[in-house]
């Protein structure tokens, strides 16, 4: 099936009942600033749930995650994890680390500051994802960890 | 009532018409910064709509104040106000405070970084919040302001 | 027609068939912090679809753009340009660049810091915007671009 282009984009409108579809993608991360793509696992779950128009809430529950998207290739993998580096060091005190003693200050301020929740229309069966735009979960715990992304499409 | 458990969470599909429900959270806040935790009244409003699955959207309106996650307690509330203080900095020099002479400049920087609106979504009559995971309303205007958060419901 | 007032807002609850209705909005950036400001078209779509109460979803296709609110005018704007070169510089060494040649690999941690996703409730056929709250595409790219934001209403 061929890509979503915004290029050749038209306009839609459709009304009908409103199906609600609650997924989980389950993943292990490696922790401290470990970047996961998780596109081609929203395509095949949106191809499932046959909707034709809509809307993706991916969501990541915890306090040290984070969901956006990127341009997945090692390059901007390692640059977008120095950014976080550079503005919110590892290394400078956290009082929640005085508090909690668990190390991981600096990644309840980094999952903060990125967001928890990303929202991706599909029109005719397709994310509207620009071509080399990947939705990637950025688990920022500094321990390796099992997570499970929560996926809600609501749609016609 | 349980609160939700990811590692415990299985697929759901609904199918029915759509409820809307569109409430309003107000309170004062403090300014600089001031987080406070909305988690508890987006439950309550969550079980008055007897909605079982579907969407919240917070959004905060106005230009100086955002919507995130984050573990809320006292160390994290500290840390996530210095990041702010670190990277967007009071009293470096702001075009907007020579033409408007607010003097909130840093303010109206830090809501555009954050940004104003989170989305949610919920099964079983649950937000698929992690267990530590507050949703945060921050004020980032430089006196003490009235608001209200909106809190759009949207599900079956 | 009046604008939304949080202050006098009330809440409501609608019931009914869900229209889906994806629309595009085109136009061309400079690149590198160009701020389009897109609430007049918002506006100009939302009155279109007749629709009285439900979300927009507005999304920046590609891994060089993203979307927030701000208040607009050319102080904040200024300003809020200045947050990324500080931030992300683009001068420092990017792997991307090393890699791909295209010498973007700051608009590319700029933009998925940033994110591409904004969700805007609608009540009463209205935004629920603060009064100087404008929805915004930030065009991090570091060359001329035509772009579409897509812009999907889901409602009652």
């Amino acid at each position: 099936m061929s890509n979503f282009s915004v290029a050749n984009a038209t306009d839609t409108t459709t009304t009908g009942q409103l199906t609600i579809a609650t997924r989980f993608i389950p993943f292990s991360t490696a922790g401290e600033g470990h970047i996961v793509n998780i596109t081609q696992e929203l395509e095949d779950l949106l191809a499932d749930t046959r909707l034709d128009a809509g809307t993706a809430t991916v969501f990541a529950p915890g306090a040290t995650a984070a969901i956006t998207t990127l341009e997945f290739e090692p390059g901007v993998v390692q640059d977008f994890q120095r950014l976080f580096d550079q503005i919110i060091p590892r290394e400078q005190g956290y009082e929640h680390n005085v508090r909690l003693g668990d190390g991981n200050g600096h990644s309840h301020c980094r999952a903060g500051l990125l967001g928890p929740s990303l929202v991706i229309p599909f029109t005719n069966g397709r994310f509207t994802l620009g071509t080399w735009q990947a939705v990637c979960f950025v688990c920022f715990d500094n321990v390796p960890r099992d997570r499970k992304v929560v996926v809600q499409f609501m749609g016609v």
